[in-house]
Parts: C-alpha cells; sequence; structure tokens
C-alpha cells in the first residue's frame, strides 16, 4: 500500500504519536486516548492530530476518542515496524559504535522496537572480523553482498565527510532505500531513496538562534 | 536584537545556507551566488531561500544574487555564531564522548565551528574528575556551579531516560536557554527555554515508513 501525497512533516510525527501511544499501553487501565489528550502527550495541537491520523483511515470516534492498542498497532503497520528491520550501520568509529550500543540498550529495553543494527561496516583492517559489543564489523568492500545475506534494508552513515557519498552510493547500489546520514556533508541519492541527514553540528547551529537574549 | 514572529522552520534552513556559504567561501575565486545556486546547494526552492533572507534583511540585488562572504558573515551573526559558545555536556556514556569527540574533531577541521563542548557532567564517581579527550569530566551535583564559572549557555544531555527531566531541570536552573535532548524521551522545559530533540530512534523510525514498496 502506497500513501504518496501524504507530506514528510506528516510522517515525522507519527513516531511521536506512537510513542505516546507505547507508553500509554504500558498501563492495562488506560483504554482510551481523546485527540486533546495525545496531542498534549506529543507535543502537537489536537486538531493536527486528527488531521494526521486522518490521512491513514478513521481510528478515532467523535467524542470517545482513540482505542490506545488499535492505534498504536495501526501505526507500527503504517510505519513499518510491524516486523524486524535489520539496519547496516556504515563507520565503526566512536559514533558509529555508541549508536550501535544505543541501539541495542533500546531493544533490550522495549522488545517492540523492531530496528536491529545487524552489521558494521568499516575499511580498517583491524576492527574487519571483530565483534564490537555483539556485532559483526564487515569489510565496506562486503557492503553489496552483505545487505543481501542479511536482508538489510536501512543504513545509518557515519564515516568521516569525505567518505560519505561514497559510502552512500555504495548503499544505494546494494539496495538499501532508507538512510540517515550522521557526516556533516550534504550527500545525494536518486529518486526513491529517502535521505534524512542527523548532521548534529546543524542542530546545534540551529538551536544557538534562541541564545539571543 | 529579536526577530520574534520567525519561524523554526525558517531558522532551521539557516544553518544549510550557512554551510553552503562556508564552503563556497574557501574558492577564492567565488565572490557571488544566486538563489537559485544557493538553493541547489542547500536543498531548498530557490523561491524559499530568497523568502527566507528577506526576513532577516536586503542582502541580495536583484539579477546579481548574494555576496558570498557578507552573506556567511550576516548569517554567522544572525545565528550568533559569530563567537565562541561555550556547550555542557550531560551524560559521558559512550554517545556523550562520541559527541564530544566529534565536537573537537569538528572544530579541528573548521576554525569558524564556534560551538565548544567545554565541560562533561557525570554521575559516576570513576569519571568525575578525569580528562575525557581533552575535556574535563564534573559531577552532576556541580551543574550550577560550572554553567556560571565556564560561561555555558548550552546543553546536550546524553542521560539514560529516566534521568533526563532531572538534568533537564537543573540545566535551566543553571540558567542554560538552549537544550539538545538525546535520550529518547519527552522532556518539559519553561517557556524561554528552548529545547530539540535528537531522538536518534524516532528519526529511524520515520525512515521505516519510506520503505514501504
Amino acid at each position: 500500500m502506497r500513501w504518496k501525497k501524504i507530506s514528510d512533516a506528516v510522517i515525522r510525527r507519527l513516531p511521536l504519536y506512537l510513542r505516546v501511544l507505547d507508553e500509554l499501553a504500558a498501563d492495562p487501565n488506560v483504554q482510551l486516548i481523546s485527540s486533546q489528550e495525545l496531542g498534549v502527550r506529543a507535543g502537537v495541537g489536537p486538531a493536527l492530530v486528527r488531521k494526521d491520523l486522518a490521512w491513514f483511515g478513521e481510528f478515532g470516534k467523535q467524542g470517545v476518542g482513540y482505542e490506545v492498542r488499535f492505534l498504536r498497532d495501526e501505526l507500527r503497520r503504517i510505519l513499518n515496524l510491524d516486523s524486524e528491520i535489520n539496519v547496516a550501520l556504515v563507520g565503526a568509529g566512536s559514533l558509529g559504535i555508541a549508536l550501535s550500543r544505543y541501539n541495542q540498550k533500546r531493544r533490550a529495553e522495549d522488545n517492540s522496537f523492531t530496528l536491529n543494527i545487524a552489521a558494521l561496516f568499516d575499511s580498517d583492517p583491524k576492527k574487519i572480523g571483530t565483534e564490537i559489543d555483539g556485532v559483526m564489523v564487515y569489510s565496506t568492500e562486503e557492503l553489496k553482498e552483505k545487505v543481501t545475506e542479511l536482508d538489510i534494508r536501512m543504513a545509518i552513515i557515519t564515516v568521516p565527510s569525505e567518505s560519505a557519498q561514497k559510502v552512500a552510493d555504495a548503499l544505494v547500489e546494494a539496495g538499501v532505500k532508507a538512510i540517515l546520514n550522521f557526516a556533516p556533508v550534504k550527500i545525494g541519492v536518486p529518486e526513491g531513496v529517502h535521505l534524512a541527514s542527523a548532521d548534529l553540528s546543524l542542530e546545534l547551529q540551529r538551536l544557538a538562534y534562541y541564545l539571543r537574549d
């Protein structure tokens, strides 16, 4: 199924709703949530909550609200988070290793978290063939082969800026359709591949704006 | 000076423009850039580039474009990046240490990068009083004192979810006005404090949406 016309801004809010619903579902006494309450907890206006969810179907009842577990399951399905997704992480430097560890911790705490960093890739011969916190490090030369073998569908790039585009090209060639890039450089991907930037320096630079007094 | 009504979406794009201008300014043969070219390089439509910049003044000339170094300097000034800003990082775990290292590397490569992680904070007695990659680790108990002493204006939170709100409260009390939160939990801050979330799991969950084929 595709919902072609739905904007990135809508998609960006769905994981926020999912996080709230996951928290609520942990309480067996909670059955329903109003769009008002969901909005407050997710930090989104209630009208926007209703509008966002309406893109995907009729999940709520006027005056009653949303059934928490049903909406959670629907959002998981919409976000493709209803089954395990293997993720490659390219660049096993300190940031890459920290992210891999963070992923494992997240998965240990929350068994509904389906994103799994299944393989690390690096060009350093000293790292290749070792395991870092239980995740195998492969050579970046093996990207294409391992992406197929391990059914990897997403990738995280944590290599230095100068290698980021080359790595992205190799990932695209290997068939990866979604990439999260941490290198502080703009990279290009062909249509049909979704790229998100997690450039931390950009985020900090943006925040600095608000220091004006 | 304040530009009260300018939306976060506009501010979010300014560092993208700045990055392009920094790259261009490195080439002594480049003097001018059109909004078209600036847009393409920043991944933003040219009309939006002109509209965004117009919020802050008249930087370009019709049919001529923008003077690269002048616009770069103006954007730095607007973003408060024309002088050094000390940043505290709370949570010297693997992610925190990786971010601190990333910041140092970034600063070594680019001497115009003014954001400086000047102090780490942690609650682990084994870490407190040590230096990690040249940055001192203080006790989280000392937050208020050190924020004043070191003139810290921004903070990055990389503690576990359950401590994130407590840390944010302490930072706010210490006078920090901008916080980047990496803990996968929604935290609250009072008005006047700017909070950005860098929840990596949300970013990955959002990307998973695009795997649908």
